[in-house]
């Protein structure tokens, strides 16, 4: 039996350790897609206790806590934290199997040097460890980022920000950290909400114009593109329903845009085919500017309305959507990729059972622009755990080359999620070192550790173009 | 190699073994769902032969014998019983992988005490043996009902059943085992059918009054639902197509309702909007009673219509339906929670693709209501397998707590199907045993008790709020 | 740690290790289904490079390279053999845990004698080796079907072609190997495609007669499919977006044929009735004739539009299609069943989520016709890895009976390939081999042979009807 969590978790084959501890744990981490605040870099924030780090905005754990029966008055109501945090540990105990007890242990092993278990009869220990250890110099935000050797991260911005805080943090040659934007234009997308035309009329402030029709939008995208681009940024990301295909003529799509800006109510029909011709505009842009475009899709959002209208999004409601036709997918790369406007592209679905279908559809257009062009997304948000990555992993090597894979991102709100890179690898690792130890790879440590050093953190470095040297 | 099928099957580590035997092995038996005739254990039925038990009404079987190009002869036609039964256990050697292959072992084990192997060779000595045994008092149905170790069963029956024999147990003192009608409104539901309204006369009659409007048919169900509850009913059951959401106003339902008592064809739009509204109803009812709402959905029944017209439903001719977009799921709970009438809800699919986003959206509708107040249901029928069930397992552990799950029914129309609450628990222990062995969760055995046990018997106690002690 | 790829290459436990050396490594290659041109059999072809042999055709292998950031110049371009040789050597040490990295290494130990590991720095090497060996008598076509131990091919073929390569194969003295036609009519039924016009013009000219119907189609089929029975042919084979069913009345079909050949643009609706209607056609000719209906469905081609003009069809831009209702499978297959025109049938779904609720509509319509007379087909093209035959195998064992499986085909363009049925093979018994290692199954030998040796080879005598013996 293998104790609980220690150097080999999950390891369990020697050359699984083999790779992880010569290769993998030795790389850097590079954070290309996440959602932290660079206002909390800037300002190097630090925290009073564990429940402002650990519940404080953290949707997966207030999910597990109200399965668990938990009263919302312990979870975003006004319990006192460490009533908060004792209903969090009790809930933990049953969360067996479940990545939130795997990154909590990782977390309290690598930051707060606790290698017990949390549960409700530790959790006083815990909590009086944690919140003293906070109070250190060494758990600021910039020094959390430090001490798990990050050298990059991509926030996750909108087009109208004015970027200040990367500004600031890319000026203070006090952190050493690329700390980059990362463009993300839902809301100029998202033409269906109450809120659009507000929106816009923010977007053409940051513009300096005015969006009268959809040329305007066009233009003042591409100007905040450029200045994003000057900022540093070398991704986009979308939330999409599914990556649909509605094709329509430049005509059709400016009536339906000026009937929205007269407040209309658009029909779906029209509303499917003024973003795929969104998408299409942005990719060519994308393309023009070397910056890999990121497709989100299968989520549904905010699915408890008496909730959504309490907490508001991002709360904990958000479902897998089954809706995703392959076809449309594949139809919309191959129209940008008849216009030449096919830029590097990340899909990632939340439904595992596309894992399959991707894989295909990336093979379809894939070409000598670059190494591994079209990408799936490591295994996202719902499947960030050890079945979805040795899933999509495993579905990828089948499909295609394993070995020119990106590898793995926190998608995360908090300072403390780094040790999901860890977690990452050791499955990457346990997964190749079985895949040799069961003769279905040479045991070649040169071409293994190109692999595996490639997949942790080179392959990143070398797709998107960032200002970082690759490490062997 | 370990031994065939012995103390020790599917237990493939010590920590599995230790579980298993030490508390799950312990635990009694509440079957929460089934299909067996109270009559038979009304009237104690004994069984003449071993053919009458496992092939007078086993589709599953039927289905593996059909698959082996056996004459429907000897299925369910006239053929002799030794005969039928030689038929069946030559199948049974090419089921390997399948469970009807370890569930009729296990039987043979469990309760005939026979622990070789079942094939075309040794079916003479089986026959004998088990047709002797089945001459003995004990095995009756109310003793093989003892032997396993059962607290309590619930039923599936119509709103229109007397439940005269739950009645007749009840009032016998002699049977210390609980048997509780559990609430299966189908037919109530489903207005496309051609014997809708002969069902509404028989239904009216049951609850003495008309059903002449929609208002009338609630009102008779509540009634209904009302006498099931004093009949000790804890939950419900639904067969759906889909978990389906398609508003409507309530003058449009009655409008549906009154031109269908007239004799018109439904349309389909108009059967989704009368079958959401009814769901919204008797949903509403159920929270108010207290009781569980299970929706068992993803079947597409009866698809051979030689078959049916020859041998009627429920003889091996359904099959998954792959259509049941999550979104509209998500939207049927959330109009539930809006409306304050989302009771404790169980959602099985039949189609194991569902597994993930079903588990997405559990976590949308928890609340302090109850531990685990929506469920994933265990893996059924055609899941109902090692590999379903570990699917079932992984999944809802990596998306929710696992320990708050309802754990095993056994769905079934026989008397000997007890065994698979352990084939399951075997699964279960397997399942947490490995990840306890592979240094995933700590081998602390006062947390693994609390789950083994509350999964294997008391968090199903607690959740429907059964008249039965939790066991430690 | 096992060594690379050795004699006991996937085989886990000594159990698997015993069932394959004792049984299934013994079975002669019957291979059902294949794409190879039986023209390069007739004239005993031989290659002159590696290059002409694994990267002449293989769009698989294509795939790879493109995924690899390689230039089309040195895949389908006019780079010298040896640089295309030496671009895929690179490719292939990324292509860790993918099917072609054991497809190629089973290829170089089994025809070349070549047991080392194929890389960018041992390619010279290879390539000198592989086109030593290829000018040796022994690597002709003929000589690689003979060292495979293959005793018959199915080929793939239009209704209009006049077979004379298999005439002159069979009247070739000199070859034992039976080489038959399959009837592949898809031309014939996609009449939404540009040419349709003109390929029912060189079927007719086949068929001796004038299509000018619905009813002279399925008359000229009729007479070629009389040709293609004389000719040996026991299967046909359908490439479908999915398996429906949309029934209409003859006279709207004739109505449909008719607008068709007038040169009407059909709608998507008429042109799923008319596919219907044909399908239904067909199935019942083979059910007179006694052949196998093989339906691959699930694939969207050509996605690549730009790369289509370059190099059409088959080139590596194909995909899984993931819409394929199993409520429209369901009813076709009923509806021919309800005719009496239900052939014995294989189903092949490119998307793998389709496994189970596949594995569940087979059990509707078997009945003693056969033994195993509805089928799922091994797991296909971008399945036919690992992880593919387990699941689908799992899946099958779990539903049905795995014991009447009719295993693997090639599906493959290249005399090389025949290791895939190795394997396959190798798969199959570590899959039941750890059945019995784990007491799942007895280790009862005689059944376990019977199994192996059924799915490996007889099963697939058996099921077709060919003219071979059984081996035991």
């Amino acid at each position: 039996m293998k104790p609980f969590m220690d150097e080999n978790f999950l390891l369990s084959t020697e050359t699984a350790q083999e790779l992880y501890h010569e290769f993998a744990e030795k790389m850097p981490v590079l954070d290309y897609h996440c959602h932290i605040n660079p206002q909390e870099i800037a300002e190097d924030r630090k925290f009073d206790t564990i429940t402002q780090v650990w519940l404080g905005g953290d949707h997966y754990k207030w999910r597990q806590m109200r399965s668990n029966g938990v009263d919302e008055y312990y979870i975003t109501g006004d319990a006192p934290d460490r009533e908060k945090f004792q209903k969090w540990a009790e809930t933990l105990e049953k969360a067996i199997g479940n990545p939130l007890y795997h990154w909590s242990h990782l977390e309290l092993q690598r930051f707060f040097g606790y290698h017990g278990v949390l549960n409700g009869d530790t959790a006083e220990e815990v909590w009086n460890l944690c919140n003293a250890k906070l109070q250190e110099d060494s758990m600021s935000v910039r020094n959390l980022i430090r001490q798990s050797n990050v050298t990059l991260i991509c926030t996750t911005d909108d087009p109208a920000d004015d970027l200040r805080w990367h500004k600031m943090i890319d000026e203070d040659d006090s952190f050493e950290v690329q700390v980059l934007p990362a463009w993300r234009p839902d809301k100029a997308m998202n033409l269906e909400k109450p809120d659009y035309i507000e929106y816009l009329d923010k977007l053409g402030k940051a513009a300096d114009m005015e969006i009268k029709s959809f040329k305007d939008l066009r233009a003042a995208l591409s100007k905040r593109m450029a200045f994003f681009d000057e900022m540093g940024c070398r991704a986009s990301d979308h939330a999409l329903e599914y990556v649909m295909y509605a094709p329509a003529s430049d005509a059709e799509i400016e009536d339906i845009f000026t009937e929205r800006l007269m407040g209309a109510q658009i029909s779906r029909e029209d509303e499917l085919k003024f973003k795929t011709a969104f998408m299409m505009f942005v990719a060519g842009e994308y393309t023009k500017l070397g910056w890999a475009m990121q497709l989100h899709y299968g989520c549904k959002r905010d699915n408890n309305t008496t909730m959504y209208k309490k907490l508001g999004p991002d709360t904990g409601y958000d479902c897998i959507n089954n809706y995703a036709p392959s076809s449309e997918t594949a139809d919309f790369l191959n129209a940008l990729n008849e216009a030449g406007n096919l830029p590097k592209t990340i899909l990632y679905s939340l439904n595992p059972n596309d894992d399959e279908a991707l894989g295909t559809i990336l093979g379809c257009f894939q070409n000598s622009d670059a190494i591994g062009k079209i990408q799936q997304g490591s295994a996202w948000w719902f499947n960030d755990n050890k079945t979805g990555m040795m899933k999509q992993m495993t579905s990828l090597a089948n499909l295609g080359l394993l070995g020119n894979f990106n590898g793995m991102l926190t998608d995360s709100r908090s300072f403390l999620s780094y040790p999901r890179h860890e977690y990452f690898r050791r499955i990457l690792c346990e997964l190749i070192g079985g895949w040799v130890e069961n003769g279905e790879y040479p045991k070649d440590m040169k071409s293994l550790e190109k692999i595996i050093k490639g997949i942790s953190y080179n392959n990143a470095v070398r797709y998107f173009g960032f200002n970082l040297e690759t490490k062997y």
